[in-house]
């Protein structure tokens, strides 16, 4: 394993095969002292640091509600992992994939996308977990109710068989004073429903950003950013923070900012606990991790 | 009561104070051969027709997901009944609006265009429902994950305290082939999105539409038609019923499409089943009528 | 003629068939003290009222372009005025349409709309009037550059061979501090840009509007207005003053804002002038009235 | 020069200060065999490759009208060239930028897009060139008419005073049988509106995709692709001619299709042609080239 040998990680996810070894490997780094990245890509979006950082900053009041975090996709509409598609057959292989299908492949971007944004921790899940193509062996399709740690609730849907979707991955997040929407998919727009004011739309390089916001930017407003910027933004965070550890200093704020081994534990533990939810009669099940 | 009078009735949701109430306006009904019309104002849009349509020609093929059907409203994100708002305060006082709040009053409209567009019952559901502001005596707030007859899975999730929205009632239904999208804030658009071709837009007034569609439109293509007419083509439908009993002929059959006491009777059995619902531990429970 | 025997007039647009006929009934409603109300619908919107009234107050600062009202519709992309259309064969024939097609049909409304909303006058115009049909006798398109009385610029796109398009009225205005648009395919929507603040939606019943927006919206906000509701208005409207005048009281200042004799007259001038300009090889034709 | 030593160029845009200059450069690289990319960076686009495409080969049918290419920027409100902007101060200076200012900056990209994606050419134009913002010595904004080699007619607006705008670059393409639409600030969505069909809408790396969409596409459908990676199509296509010229090998069709001197011989010929027409009282002026 890299860390073994001295060398600092990026780390797709999922982190891990099982909970038990994310955890291990979290013992690790920590007492190797060495960085580990771990690629949910959605979070080096500029919105979405800007929506993090309005409801860090308190002006959305406080969040009652995540309605919801949706992750529509339609790629597995089809029984395509009989047809030769490789990543459809290694994605719905429990050999390969674990015990979840869409909840591991997906489902967990979006889990760590509404904490992520919300600064909230699930602490119970209620899952319906389904199998819709014939003949598929983990589950594809899923819809989850979700309670945070402080009592807000939420609705976390993740499907691979929403037929015509492409990646449309989009959460709402609401407070005492408004709303928050934001979607992948035209990822420079971060839209803001008040509750006394008129509707506002913040643009990527545009006014009113946060420092966070601002940090993961590269061209003007109006010159679009997309996913690979999304991702180049991790990496580049990343490094600055690694320069920063080898020359022995301080790395910036914003750009200490990315998901690593806890957020890693935290999505192998929501693949446990969905899974578990999708199996058992009981309305709630508790996050455990 | 009007029936016992003779008199043919319109009728506001819900359409009694209890299940019971509803069956037993059924029987009258039934006894007397008058005609009710009860006001699920949303099916009377000219899109939701071409949905329901679209669907029962089996154009997106067999429905697999309600994902979802949604109607966040943020009017009662403040305790508004105690300070003066008339409307706030029967809708949240359960000696005027029954055992629900929240589900009573827009959930039931949620559930029936969830219906009404798929031609699926639902048949069991899982419920959690909220009282987010502090010291309101009933749910304004909730979210269901619902099963229907044919397997197919589904979310509803309606609130009262999504800060910033107005009356965003919205349903995609995604089939084998495709999937569906209509939003009642701007309900001259039907989104297609199909899983080999590209997405399209239907419009009211334009092409490709169902005769059901059509009957249901007054002004031609980009003359947009709202919320009155949708209300107005319940009635103008219903007197088409009413005069052609009257006159002994028969109404066309675009015009017999409009909710009366079954649809009366699944809104209330729908609040008991949701109320029951929310007050259990078991993840399912059935929808019993 | 109606005011002839003391009848209170409603007229559609135009109000003439030539500009000397407009000018004759202005004299007679002066004369008559009769009331007039010529049916320009665009002006009858809530946002297009609040768009209005922004610009009056300053709140966008000293306007400086109009780029663009644009009314492109697509309907007469064919010859339909020789396949039986009845519509497209009165519009098309300049013996019943007078001297212009497109510019009188839908350029008239657009020019109006413009005036309306900026509070400018148009003090010269250069128009490229086209036929793009063959065989069609009057102009189905054209782009038309203005100018204002405050030396702001503009231009004016109106055409009915756009082919596709339905009935897409749209315009944008800038000032000194941000810019306006309103599309008439989603009239419950006016967007602002600023030049220093984010972007904000301004909707129908919503927060933030003018009196005169609220006066002409009848629905809670999320309930879409239409055409019907649009035209509507300026019926009340004027039927408000109608009350008033005869009962000697005092019609309330939002319903006196209704096209009249000075809004025909100017549109009789548009359609002479650009359709001058359309004959001139000068690149400015100034607007007589 | 770089070509004089001989190296293969990479130049923005403007290619050259003068048209002479622009047609010496063309000599030059017809003499030297060598290559030059001019970075007309929104033809890298992949919509704007398959809008390109589609007209090609008829899909719209004859092209009739090009309502309208517009570009409007807000970032020149103010007389920001006095406050220390450098940007500002270096394109609204004649001994820098030469005879234009907006129309050379961004006008240049508009009528590039427009002759690009509609493969007509200008023959001739009627243009209002301003300067809006007192005290600035070039064009910050302007209107024009366009007339096309097959007869259709267009509009050209470019402006950097349209306050709040970011860089929306937009084109609408309308033929006999529909229009095309692209936005450069939403690049991977391409919507058709079609005369007798419903509106389709295209995304980037999704179905019915032309070769040359596709070759400039690097990621799944749904994750979006932005200004950057525009801009890196434009130098992996010039990389891929390069070596297939240093090899002695046959580049693949869609990697030729770069814009070099013959569209920067164009682009200067915009800019003579637009001040000569702004500074005239006829109504056309040719396009000379």
């Amino acid at each position: 394993m890299a860390l073994d040998h001295g060398f600092h990680v990026v780390i797709d996810k999922p982190i891990a095969f099982t909970l038990d070894e994310a955890k291990q490997l979290k013992k690790k780094v920590e007492e190797t002292g060495l960085l580990l990245l771990l690629t949910h890509t959605y979070a080096g979006y500029p919105m979405v640091k800007q929506a993090r950082n309005m409801v860090k900053m308190g002006e959305l009041g406080k969040i009652k509600k995540i309605v919801l975090v949706e992750y529509p996709q339609g790629w597995l509409s089809r029984l395509s992992e009989k047809d030769g598609n490789a990543q459809a057959a290694w994605r719905t292989d429990p050999s390969k994939s674990g015990k979840s299908g869409c909840m591991g492949d997906i489902g967990t971007h979006a889990a760590h996308l509404a904490e992520y944004i919300s600064g909230l921790k699930i602490t119970k899940l209620c899952a319906d977990l389904n199998i819709v193509v014939e003949g598929r062996k983990l589950d594809d399709d899923g819809n989850v109710l979700l309670r945070f740690d402080n009592g807000a609730n939420g609705v976390l849907v993740a499907s691979q068989i929403a037929a015509g979707e492409e990646n449309a991955l989009r959460i709402r997040v609401y407070g005492e004073k408004g709303g928050l929407e934001w979607a992948q998919q035209e990822p420079n727009t971060l839209t803001l429903k008040w509750l006394d004011e008129p509707i506002q739309i913040l643009r990527t390089g545009s006014h009113r950003l946060s420092n966070e916001a601002n940090f993961n930017s590269r061209t003007p407003a109006g010159h679009p950013e997309g996913y690979l910027e999304a991702f180049g933004n991790l990496y580049r965070n990343f490094a600055i923070c690694l320069s920063a550890k080898i020359e022995g200093t301080e790395a910036p704020a914003e750009a200490l900012d990315y998901p690593s081994v806890n957020e890693g534990i935290r999505g192998m533990a929501f693949i446990d606990n969905v899974v578990k939810s999708g199996l058992s009669n009981e309305k709630w099940t508790n996050f455990d991790v």
